[in-house]
């Protein structure tokens, strides 16, 4: 097995100002490429932490990408590190140099000043990976049979690197063996719970067939992984095995999978040619992003009426001002009343309303913070659910969405 | 200066299936408390790994978090590789059964399990640090003057002992020094030709202050950070730097403070009295959910018409059927509409609105994927902006939110 390690620089991921997504987005097309992760390190702009970790990894792996500090500002010093460590000297790269002029004067359209310049140097001991989308070129060198690749922190001149250059140049590099995870997403049911359900399956589970469980918002994943020379023996028998698991756990089985339970709402409707809206009051528009965020959703989600103030419940949802008065915003009632209020102004098949509390503050001895309301229906009927939650504000409304889209695709896979 | 290295737990980081968002909130109180995270690193659930990683933390710091692993199942091996580490028997802790009894009776209310009884046994080398939001109890080792502290990897849970607990401990601990970091965000400008404006700035700050530029979706944050034994003192002088700073880049500055542009619009609203309101095509409610997940935002904001669909925009907002013809949902016609619309349904003082192709499909050559138009506007005026994106469909909808909502900025504090 071709092992990997990733190291992000940067002294914002030390101070904690930036969630580093680079490194999950980077495992992942290791892993589909056959190569394992074995360590994730993020290290500060600093000339020894680099070079301490530049050292350490190539102990684990044979493959050290590395993010970050590739700027044009003078916090950016992982170039001149790298240079030293690989004893070369900077030279400027004539390709790279065409591409900062390229994106200055065509598309950012601003003045190129010296430091942006000065981004086209690279060490004469690398081989450059173009970058498409940035004017820091990636750096490819090699020393002592690891391969150290070098690339900008931003996520999106990163990805397109990854996927232009960096991983068809390691499978040419290597014979890498292949990776299968199935991932079976459940709902309804405790971590613990589960394995319990699944203890004697999980005992007879050949050693290099893997189970994990990932429990997320109130849902628990259930990952299958093995590692094998050839694709076809490999997927034969983790699929056995899975379709094994997803008997035991039938239940409770929301997608086989590795998608949101958006996206299982989506194929769900794209399946029935049928569409729906949002009605969001606690959640306050997350609902909907959730279903926008996957291209192709205007083919069944119509949109939203996020009612925050109880007078767009009344103005837009037709809430009625006495249900808000006697049971209040956070009640089965407005729930109920939202539903049949957005499905008359949007024109959906299938609507999702909720109101909640979603703290910290907000609540009361009847109704304390986290307590929500979710109802789903069409014209022909309707169904509530009541949540209480403990957890954070932005925590408490991503539950509630998850909650509110199982909710949902129970409802339509029925109804 | 105080070091710490984190380390993270779990297979599910190494194969990217989750994002590591612990880690950025533990440095993030780790500093506010005066203590430097020097290293954060992840590895699998690999007995070897965590041991390597162990050992090889303790080098670069005193204080070792570790966090991941102590689930009730089978792949979480965390809390065994303690024991062992330490050379510590597994014991019942009392107080962690009592825990777990009680979250399973009184607020789970779901039957307990082996596993879960399992759950309160800890090595009795540790002190235990109790966890009152789950199952798992926290453990505190010490081994040749370095701290290891090892806390579930459900965020809330070790947020809920990191603050009740470990921060304490550790300043009980240690005399820590004062840090202190003041971010300045601007809009407007690159990265690299603010860099240009602050060279003579940069080259005359003190040796113990840092300055770090850390673009993000179109914006560059600028921080100042120093550390210092009395906090009188150095906050004085990262302070003077800072307004210095300020000054010169003032043309740009959007907030002095470390908070996003959704609480800036939040609190000009507030200190104004005014209130708002979204409608919103490309984002899909994404601007709602970011000004709705800062609580107290019912104060100034009302809600949203997200009309992903023409027939909304059309039925809710207003927006003609000549227009939608002629100029298309993704004009600068529609979006002035859409303001009109939604001020007049939602009936607040001011508005803004966005309709756009955030990709990958869906674009034209004369509106290619990324175009979007955006307009923000009160009864008695509306301005409208064309932005062109050139980033995957997540970030396109990030990056039109926030300019959405500092062109909104801007019209406030003027309108």
């Amino acid at each position: 097995m071709v092992s990997a390690s990733i190291i992000t620089i940067g002294d914002e991921l030390l101070i904690g100002q930036v969630i580093d997504t680079n490194s999950s987005w980077m495992a992942q097309e290791l892993n589909k490429a056959g190569i394992s992760v074995v360590r994730r390190v993020a290290v500060g702009d600093d000339a020894n932490a680099i070079e301490n970790a530049l050292n350490q990894e190539s102990e684990y792996a044979k493959i050290i990408l590395i993010t970050g500090g590739l700027g044009p500002t003078s916090d950016d010093i992982t170039k001149p590190v790298l240079c030293k460590y690989f004893n070369g000297e900077m030279i400027v790269n004539e390709e790279a140099l065409a591409n900062v002029h390229y994106l200055f004067e065509k598309v950012f359209k601003r003045p190129i000043t010296p430091v942006n310049i000065k981004q086209a140097e690279v060490p004469n001991v690398c081989e450059v990976i173009p970058n498409k989308r940035g004017t820091a070129p990636g750096m490819w060198f090699e020393k002592n049979g690891c391969i150290y690749v070098s690339m900008p922190g931003v996520p999106y001149e990163m990805q397109g690197m990854m996927q232009d250059d960096v991983i068809k140049k390691l499978e040419k590099k290597f014979v890498l063996p292949f990776i299968e995870h199935r991932t079976l997403l459940t709902s309804g049911i405790g971590e613990s719970a589960i394995a319990e359900m699944l203890v004697d399956f999980e005992a007879a589970l050949p050693a290099h067939i893997k189970l994990a469980y990932l429990p997320s918002y109130g849902m628990v994943r259930l990952r299958l992984s093995s590692t094998g020379e050839k694709r076809s023996s490999i997927s034969a028998k983790v699929n056995a095995f899975f379709e094994q698991m997803k008997t035991i756990v039938s239940a409770y089985v929301v997608t086989d999978k590795d998608e949101s339970i958006a996206q299982v709402v989506g194929q769900l409707l794209l399946s029935k040619g049928k569409t729906m809206c949002t009605a969001e009051s606690c959640t306050g528009g997350y609902i909907a992003h959730q279903i926008t965020l996957n291209a192709g959703s205007s083919k069944y989600y119509k949109g939203s009426i996020v009612s925050y103030d109880n007078s767009i419940k009344k103005d837009l949802l037709g809430v009625g001002e006495n249900t808000l008065n006697s049971s209040g915003a956070v009640s089965e009632e407005t729930v109920i009343q939202m539903v049949k209020g957005s499905l008359e102004q949007m024109k959906t098949d299938y609507a999702v309303a909720v109101s909640g509390i979603m703290g910290p503050d907000g609540g009361t001895i009847e109704k304390p913070a986290g307590t929500v309301w979710i109802a789903v229906g069409s014209k022909e009927k309707i169904e509530t659910k009541k949540i209480q939650l403990r957890f954070d504000r932005k925590k408490n409304i991503e539950i509630t969405c998850q909650h509110a889209l199982d909710q949902l695709r129970k409802f339509i896979e029925i109804w």
